[in-house]
This record gives C-alpha cells, sequence and structure tokens, in this order.
C-alpha cells in the first residue's frame, strides 16, 4: 500500500522522512476515524431520543400532550445532532476512501473544508447542548424569582428521556472537540514546512 | 530587531526562507493581538453590563428587585466573561512581551498551552452565552407551553441592559473562536517541518 504518496503530492507537501512521523499519521487518522463514528452514533441516539419523546398527561378531562416541538432548545438539538450525523456519516466515508486509496491530505483546500466544517459543528453543537441544558434545568428546578414551576414532576419519563438525549449530545459534541482539534492539526502542519518557497496564499 | 531568531531557535524549528512567511508571522501576530484586546474590552464591557444591572419595581407596597444573581445562566456568563477578560489580558502582556523581545513563538510546550487556553475559553464563553441567550428568549417571549410567563414587560430597562451584555458577549465569544484558531495555526505548523528528525514526543 502506498501510505505515504511521496513524490506524486504536488507542490510544497512535507516530506516524509522521520519514521515516527509515519506513526502518528497512521494513529491521528484512526484516531479521526473513531471519533467521527461514535459521534454519528451518539448525534443519531441523541436525536432519535429527544426527538420520538412524547408523554400524554391528562388532568381531569383534559389531555395534555408533551413533545420536544414545545422547547424550542430541544428543536434546535435534534437538528444540530442530525446535521452533526449527515455531516459525519459523509466524513467516515472519506476518512474511509482515503485509507482505501492510501493517500495522505496534503490538499490545502480540502483540509481547510474539513477544518472549517469541524469548527462550525464543533461550535453548533455545543451551543445547542447549552440552550437545551439551560432548558432543562429551568423545567428540572424551576425559576421561583420568576415564578417559573418546575415541570418535569408532571412529566416526569418525558423529562428522563431528554436527560438521556442531553447526555448523549453531550458525549457527542465532546468527541467533536477532540475532533475538531486533530483536523486542526492536519491543516496547519501543511504550514509548517518551510524550506521551499511556500505557496500560502494569505 | 531580530525577529525571526534563526540560528539561536533549539532543535527542529522550521527555518524562514521565503519573505512572505515573514509577512503571514508578522500579520498573524498582529491579528492576534489586536483580537486579544478587542476580547478583553468586550468581556469587560458584558460583564459590567449585566453584573451591575438592576431594577426595582414597586407593585402596590412590594417592592421586587431584579438582579443578575436572579438567573444562573447570567452569572455564568459574568464569571466567564471575568475569566476570559482576565486571560486575555495576561496573553495580552505576553504578545507585548514577544513583540518587543522579537522571538517567534517556537516553544511546543507554550504553543500547546496558549491553544488549549484559547480553545477551552472559546468554548466557555459560547456555551455561557447559548445558555444566557436561551434564558433571555424565555424571559422575553415566555413559554406559554410551560405557563411560563415572560418578565420582561415588567423589567424593560433590566432586560435591555442584559441584552446588550449579551451582544458584546456574541462578539468577544466569536473574537475568541477566531483567535482559537490562529493559535490553533501557531502551534500545529511547528509540527509541519520533517526535514529533520523529528522530536514529536506523541
Amino acid at each position: 500500500m502506498s501510505y505515504l504518496g511521496v513524490g506524486v503530492s504536488p507542490g510544497n507537501v512535507p516530506v516524509y522522512h522521520g519514521s515516527n512521523l509515519k506513526v502518528i499519521d497512521r494513529r491521528v487518522r484512526l484516531a479521526e476515524l473513531v471519533l467521527r463514528c461514535v459521534i454519528c452514533g451518539l448525534a443519531i441516539l441523541s436525536a432519535v431520543l429527544i426527538g420520538t419523546d412524547t408523554q400524554v398527561k391528562e388532568i381531569f378531562t383534559i389531555k395534555k400532550k408533551a413533545k420536544f416541538t414545545d422547547m424550542k432548545a430541544l428543536v434546535f438539538v435534534v437538528i444540530a445532532n442530525g446535521l452533526a450525523a449527515a455531516y459525519s456519516l459523509v466524513q467516515v466515508l472519506r476518512c474511509v476512501l482515503s485509507m482505501i486509496r492510501g493517500s495522505v491530505l496534503f490538499n490545502k483546500p480540502l483540509a481547510w473544508a474539513i477544518f472549517s466544517g469541524d469548527q462550525i459543528m464543533a461550535y453548533l453543537m455545543l451551543a445547542a447542548v447549552a440552550a437545551a441544558a439551560q432548558s432543562a434545568v429551568f423545567a428540572k428546578f424551576g425559576q421561583t424569582e420568576l415564578q417559573w414551576m418546575k415541570t418535569c414532576n408532571m412529566y416526569a419519563k418525558f423529562c428522563n428521556q431528554v436527560g438521556e438525549g442531553i447526555a448523549s449530545a453531550v458525549l457527542a459534541s465532546v468527541s467533536m472537540v477532540v475532533l475538531s482539534a486533530i483536523s486542526a492539526f492536519s491543516l496547519f502542519r501543511l504550514y509548517g514546512d518551510n524550506k521551499e518557497k511556500s505557496s500560502t496564499r494569505w
């Protein structure tokens, strides 16, 4: 397997001589693949747990149904996790393809695209989780100063499932944060070789 | 001014030959300094706007006072912005010192420390802003499904000032996100020179 692709890569790409850099590169790619699979799984789990969560409560003769669309933050989490799952799936395919081909990422525009995508996803997921966690705290404990009453003692089953969904989303976000550091590494090390004339276009 | 420090830097550091890399480096450092100053200012502004915000309302004979500690998310924003301001101030001093000395960041442990600090700050500030924004939406529009009433028509002046504080915090977070990409660039390009034997310790 032509793992390194030395000689075929265009322009000012790092040329590998140290064997421990090969090992680092392989570990980084493996970590990336595993993390992307984990994120995909956790994001789907979170979106399904929150998106399918409903509970009907009968108060005298009035039926009240709790569903995730009652709270905008939960809709935001479901959308963010849906996007993250789709994005991760595409990225997993790209990782597998590049592993099969044995090519190394020396393409700056592609590295920039992956880096930007990962950053946006990490911040999006984190913001969604923070907003949902804040809503969950209000629902669980209420806010007596503002006379917002807690609703989780009425809809206990609903709240528990949302809690599981948020926990799953937190794990997915943390994985995404680690992953965005990895893609930053993959991108910016391309700017480190300064022996040849640089073609950076900043 | 010995800007590059070529020849005195230890180990496997990138050696600069291309003059446009010098220009990039200078621009990156200037952008970093400006952003850190901006973040420091915005974070202080946000913390002061929210932290000093109070409004007293008299309903019949009962006096009610709204303050930022009534809502945990606002306390979180004030703490996060206070931390960010202090952190940015230290970093500004470091930037100015390294500019006066004319040294370039080739120290991997220091670059890792700056990168980690910036990442933590960026995610912390974003999470705080998202939670506070969610709370502000509840306060402004209420949540009729849960019978949480809007409180901003009662405390209009208080809410407006909190809104300004959150807007300032949003700008500070966005600047921190850009800055964390810059520090990722400063760190990971150190891993790019592969011509000599690498001393990476992964």
